[in-house]
């Protein structure tokens, strides 16, 4: 018998989404004015197509371009109608529960952008203010602030290629989180994304927790590459990277670093160049870098690389430890009650750190291209944060080269994007890029990586 | 020992809406500019006042002309500071969870109310659709809409000032609805308002029913003199009566009646009004007017009016059972199965009535005073539903008269409300009212009614 | 259209047993031999009869002779049939849940007592430890013991037969003892056995409580005259009386007594005498007498009895507090913390007070004819709790003789019983049962109270 | 810092028995005389060993020498004093939820057992009917039995050493088995009783199945060598071997049969001996066989080895899928709505195979030792079902003289038990008993197999 690959049907969203206006259902159908309907297909199919390791957005939308998602309004709310869906999000006919419930996230996290932060520009997306407050009301739409709970999110970053040693590692190190009552954040995807949280999914049926938590955080950039894991039982789509990653840092309360490669890099400098700003000295997060036995290399060339470029002063930031997840998840839960006690104390939110004074720089879209990219100010005749943040967009224009659709697309039509860095900037920044091609941590095993970039001095 | 009758605290708030961006915060303690402070104060006292006795706003501000209301941000949330708060609200220093959650249930639209509706000028008020629009997302924003559930609210009308054994009956009524699995839905307030919810209360312990519901849809010019019971668990304060009325019907799957005044017969010709537009023709909606034994005389006086203003049409719309508590909750669960087939079969939402046309007319909202009062074109030279709505709006006004701050203020001011009537309208119209004054429905007993009207022919 | 009056159906039995064991389904089905299927019908009768005030279990019996129960397994467990069962436990044909929980109670205990405490002889029954062994076993069987609540379960006593006012009062204490979280137990049945529990019921609601418990402890000779209201939400069918009276002093927390008749002082004389016993000096148990103001002589006879018969040592027991819910429900709430302190303290458990010790001569049951009751030492020439046993005895006869059927048929045959008191003793028990009779708490309003006794010196 | 590898403390029981009588903590303080403390803490200490792979109860035993386990009254139920508990039990001090969950479940199982079956004489023992009754009680007193769940449990069987390959196979059965709501039940310890669990439990995750059941049936004997893994959230401890299997069978509605050695081969044995018996025609119950690819040779073995046994009749109840875990599933789901439509057209109950005839001989203990072992008549000179009850008894005195506490102190002392088969028989036993040693699933890894009996024809 062969099974079939693609299942058309229709279905009920699950969870979050159920009520829709009947003008949020004609703009959810209207396709072609505002583009939506793009934005949400994109969506809805790299969350059926988890689990199939596909390292670049184009690939997946080649493979199912007869793919078709649509709203319809019915008796009980509205149903999702679905054209030759991926047939592994199904079983017996019957979508997966935990898909249905993503797909539903997807629908809400769409229509909420569509309308309230885009079209009716209520917020005010040229200041600071205006965009943390769009963040919070995505977040807050999305459910994800829980005003009952104790702090206890740990966010996991690293690479979604990584080796299987790595892996293992990352689970072991999501398992005695979860032992120790702490709930998992990540970007969503295979790798160190998902590793936490099966870990972090053992503990909490030996602990019979309920309610636990497994937050995913994407765009819809990233998310055919880094598709969730059903496991995610909370999925925000953020409008784009920065504003996701703003939403990691607010909502997260600490961060664990596991291998990856310039997407990690990313993140890291992102992290750094917020925390290093003067407004945000004494405010308490956990930062823990951590990884195998054989992972060592990895964080010492990280770890100088920032010494390098951002000084002995970033270094205090973070803790490395490596082989030791019992010992990763105890500091982590200790780091985590000084961010309690510093809440209580200055009466802030457990939910949101309002606190973190995020600047401009940090919060604006960068939009990688062979112009932008090429204009980047990489020297060090700067502040720390600023060059933070603008190694931080490097970083960023790299991946999209790497895995994003248009990134993609615009390597193939005009060859690598090129970098212009101070010469003492040059050996380290390519060392460190190099040696992340040579770990593989650039592309998913079985392809070989061609550069999207070439660095000039 | 005498009991401190004012009590001054501070509260968490509980169940809806425990997360606010700073900004929302900040709005919330600006008292000055937007004035949203002065109807959260004044809706907040109505619901911590909950079952004393008073009839208008007025004297219940006056009595607790001290008491305020301050949200303040803290580490869980946010918290509301209450100063000089009435004591009955609180049980030996702690305030009832219920009446916790109708506090929050305010807060939460007054400030949805306020940014969303008001300040974004997001629903373009001008318009039916807008105006539908903003009805649906309050009472989204609120929770109310529960796509799991099938049809089964029924909304409860009838007056706040009624005699013990119309009380006694409309509990019954509840009890016998309740024991069929059926929610209730009233305007909050005493008598024929908490007596279904009463009743409906203890027959749903017997049917070991959970998660019940006792909704309340109120408006902040009518809680002062209506404020809602604890047992109501879920709460509206719709911005005005027009859409306040538009709410119970488009949620609402099936109408009761109880006797009552002015603001029930106000209610009585809205429903009418719409139902008998030609575009609503068809759309099945169960109305039972019903009352003990010894109100089917006011029940006589009522459909003779209508049949005198609106025709024998009208009459079809509603069926009136006297002294059958039974019979009148098997009829509503058969008239409900009709609703729920008709919006299977046309897949309809079941938890908001899209499909009712509601004319601007009765969305506009009326401003009862002197001038508006007198220019209502009160003959039969009209449309039914055009004459419906100007006798609701003259019944409205006088329902403000009679018990809103404003209404009492300008009667106070400049004397009684006149009304022009047709000379054919003026006799039946002035029988009904002086009926209402004669069996004391106009006030609650105890005070003698002043008439806030006069009729000119 | 008349209404049916009888209804024969097939039931699921709801919460408690659902699994049965071939052999128990085959000795439930047994009705001759062993006699459980004649105390099965009793009790399931009494329960679907509940509202319906009746006296005496034998017109209940008459009314419904032709009422059956059988029991049937089938596929989801088993199924209890019903042929003319009462229709007013019925809302348009099926059970109200409430009752079908009840009736598997009922069933749940009447398996159990036949089986592990009657039939296979694995408690003593002849010694003090065996007795509360066999207590403690029916009582964890029906799941009523819970480890992880604090101490706040109230019992609360009093008569079937009392006035409106008392019956409001007694509402209004259960009121305001639901506000301060505190339970309810009683001993099922209208009157003073209701009220408590209705007001609770609405406090509880106000305060958003889930798992409230509204316990009632019954026996099958007292079932059919105070059958349980489908308020109760745990009920316990105790073999005898003797055991309900120790299951209600094990369980509560504290004790309230409203005005009742001559069950209400045999009550009174139980929980006096065991506690005057040595051994439970210094345990403590809250007891209040409480009623509205029209009950305060009612309390002064009931105290000067006790003063008279126990002496002045057994008034510190308890106190009367007239006319305060308000301060009853606090009094409760502190008396009860003291008993959550005592218990920790100790290290006793908080679900069943194993410190209490019973003397024989309570636990002894006690069967009333007219020999055993003319035998009953009667006299001052005792220990105080001896009196104490023997009085709580002749009003236990008396309450056999006024509604019971084995009592009342043996007064049918040979006339009322005689008791044998001493001179002193005669005129203050003369009076307080003469004062039952004028205060009408006897019997149910609208029948002539007939002694079922005489009193000799 | 060397982290402790002992804890002594003192924790609650969690879920099932937290309620003891006096004399029921009493008893089990009692250690001496009756023996209970012993297979309490044997129990005891199996739990908190899990995932320590250890192939017999003797040196389990022998590491935690001074481990010891007491029950303490406390305030709020009882409360379990544990000395030298391996720490791996806990996380920073707080015993894992599980661990205290599946500890209270031996606690209650050992309490009825001793209580109820052994003490009592309740049960008539020495009948099939006794002993199925015994069963069914033991069962209900842990709350196995859930009535209103439709037939959905499915019993794995298979070795505890087996390949990785293997262990992987029955992850993914278990996966596809969750996926399609199926819940397991195993015998607990590692293998293929542990893997069809962990897939599931991935599996529900993603179908966000709440209340999954992971059910592990054990006994005294073998929970030393195959300890329940905390995933295990329901765990029964039965009194013997015999009765464990009864349970498997009786409340299993399919059973999977993964490669295993002699243990595995004693449960087939037992199963297709007891649907053999001529009063069980007709009864559905599906069993499949299956493994990776690389087990093919296996089941084609023991398929030989019954065809040669029991005959061609046998070899109808079972399919073998080889390396299908999608098909493997569906199968399953499918025969499971056989037995669904089965039961209910002959109204049986779901949670309890009544209808299956177990004889006399598959339900007597079988004690193993030098004589027992010699004496059995392996021939095929009787019935089919009275080979396969002899060939049962002779695997299951292989286990005993492989892992069992008493059966290697036996084989220590006494050298190899020995079997006596005829001629024929004996070929393809030793064939297939070697094929166990040769294939490593005689032992766990690491240690070299000694054969525990010898062969004479």
């Amino acid at each position: 018998m062969t099974e079939a690959t693609r299942i058309s049907t229709t279905i009920s969203p699950e969870g979050s989404l159920e009520v829709l206006s009947q003008q949020e259902v004609n703009r959810l159908r209207d396709t072609s004015s505002n583009g939506m309907h793009d934005v949400l297909r994109r969506c809805a199919l790299a969350i059926l197509n988890y689990g199939t390791m596909a390292d670049d957005s184009c690939s997946v939308l080649e493979t199912y371009h007869d793919f078709d998602i649509e709203v319809i309004q019915q008796d009980r709310g509205i149903r999702l109608k679905l054209t030759n869906a991926p047939a592994h999000a199904f079983v017996d006919g019957s979508m997966i529960r935990g898909i249905r419930e993503l797909l539903s996230s997807v629908l809400r996290d769409v229509v909420y952008v569509s309308n309230e932060i885009e079209k009716h520009g209520r917020f005010d997306l040229e200041s600071a203010e205006g965009i943390t407050n769009a963040v919070f009301h995505i977040l807050r739409n999305a459910g994800v602030m829980k005003p009952s709970r104790d702090p206890n999110l740990v966010v996991c970053w690293g690479g979604h290629s990584i080796t299987r040693e790595e892996y293992d590692y990352s689970k072991s190190v999501g398992y005695h989180l979860g032992l120790r009552d702490l709930d998992i954040c990540t970007g969503c995807g295979p790798g160190a994304m998902k590793g936490p949280m099966k870990g972090a999914n053992v503990a909490h049926a030996k602990q019979r927790r309920r309610n636990s938590r497994y937050l995913g955080i994407s765009e819809p950039g990233i998310i055919a590459a880094e598709s969730p894991n059903p496991i995610v039982n909370e999925l925000v789509i953020m409008p784009d990277i920065e504003k996701r990653l703003e939403a990691f840092i607010r909502v997260g309360h600490g961060i664990i670093i596991f291998p990856g490669g310039v997407g990690t890099a990313e993140e890291i400098l992102y992290l750094l160049g917020v925390l290093l700003h003067p407004n945000n000295a004494d405010i308490p997060f956990p930062i823990i870098f951590t990884g195998p036995a054989g992972s060592a290399d990895y964080f010492r060339r990280i770890d100088n690389f920032i010494a390098f470029t951002l000084g002995a002063e970033a270094q205090k930031y973070y803790r490395i430890m490596i082989d030791d997840p019992v010992g990763v998840a105890r500091a982590m839960r200790e780091g985590i009650e000084e961010v309690t006690a510093f809440r209580r104390q200055h009466q802030d939110a457990f939910y949101f750190n309002w606190r973190l004074d995020i600047p401009r720089d940090f919060q604006q879209p960068f939009t990688p291209n062979h112009d932008s990219m090429a204009g980047l100010a990489l020297h060090r005749r700067q502040n720390v944060h600023d060059l933070a943040a603008n190694l931080r967009r490097a970083f960023s224009g790299i991946v999209a080269g790497n895995v994003k659709e248009q990134g993609v697309r615009a390597i193939e039509r005009h060859g690598p994007f090129r970098l212009n860095a101070e010469s003492e900037l040059m050996q380290p920044l390519d060392e460190l890029l190099t040696s992340f091609v040579a770990q593989g941590r650039m592309k998913l095993p079985g392809s070989e990586y061609v550069p999207c970039y070439t660095l000039n001095t």
